[in-house]
């Protein structure tokens, strides 16, 4: 056993399974919760119950809901013909921070990726196609990353929406905002250059 | 609110307790976990509340054990003339990975950091000089960091044992194992140099 106490060690190892912590982080997080803050464990360990328990996927655009339906799809002054389509919920949470979208979301189950076994099926796009078939929707953004795995999905969606004569749009690659062109990679001023309007 | 639901971002505040933890981190595993690790939440969740329930401080040590005295304490082959302080458990934990230690441990909760409010009363300088002067330990190592609180501390510690005419040494100050002078900084190698044996 390399550390103090048996509960201190399922401690050390359950803290090791968040993502961008290694053993040495969890050690210090575990001995700096015992240590220094107990109640900030017993609050973050009932955090972790309660989101478990309430926290679903909304049955319109799968984004994260305490609800059946999410806020921004119960919401009547959404521009309900226009549908972005981001790869998760915390896509979906950034582009709401950014306040410059007012229509409505689709949130994929992540991206293609057939070698972690991440089919077309298990993307939820029949979902997908089913929904922006509805009549109502004019345009489908899509906003999955710029990754290749990210570019596929966006391909195969553009794809199934063209087959079914849907509008679909891509956000724009370019130069970042505050950007200088001196520090941007080639590839990305080549694409600002090739998407210039 | 900057997530979509008030369970997660509940969980996201929660996570950003955690030493060195931001929040794009805690958002980041708080998303992780809803979406591809729910058991791993709820395990984390339960170890977080064993542990806390479970884990107290050694009534001789004062490192953390899940009994009244702790496994090395309790130990009868340990060498019981010589007593290692160190600042954490997690200190304690450190030295007992080497393997080169086989007496006994007092651990100070912290070092002195007056700017803090830990001053000599709150480090529990009095529970270690009535331990050292049992009439058994017949040498006090300190081994607690080598930083300006950690020497203060020792300064202390050296000074009341000296007082009750106690024997005490400070663990060496030198070149790391493996560490090539041109890499190590002076002030290091000047003491390597002054702890010469």
């Amino acid at each position: 056993m390399d550390h103090n106490t048996k509960s201190l060690e399922h401690l050390v190892q359950a803290l090791r399974q968040l993502p961008g912590v290694g053993v040495k982080s969890a050690a210090r997080m575990a001995y700096h919760l015992l240590q220094h803050d107990r109640d900030g464990a017993l609050r973050l360990s009932q955090a972790l119950q309660t989101a478990v328990q309430n926290v679903r996927h909304c049955e319109r655009c799968y984004t994260f809901t305490e609800e059946a339906i999410c806020s921004t799809c119960s919401d009547p002054s959404r521009d309900q013909t226009r549908l972005c389509v981001v790869e998760t919920p915390s896509d979906q949470a950034v582009m709401e921070r950014t306040g410059a979208y007012e229509g409505l979301y689709f949130v994929l189950q992540g991206r293609l990726s057939p070698l972690d076994g991440v089919g077309i099926a298990e993307l939820g796009l029949s979902h997908l196609m089913e929904r922006a078939s509805n009549g109502v929707i004019e345009e489908v953004i899509i906003a999955t990353s710029f990754t290749a795995e990210g570019q596929a999905t966006a391909h195969v969606i553009a794809q199934g929406l063209a087959k079914r004569g849907i509008r679909s749009t891509r956000i724009a690659r370019g130069v970042p905002a505050g950007g200088e062109l001196e520090f941007v990679d080639l590839g990305t001023i080549a694409h600002a250059l090739a998407d210039r309007h």
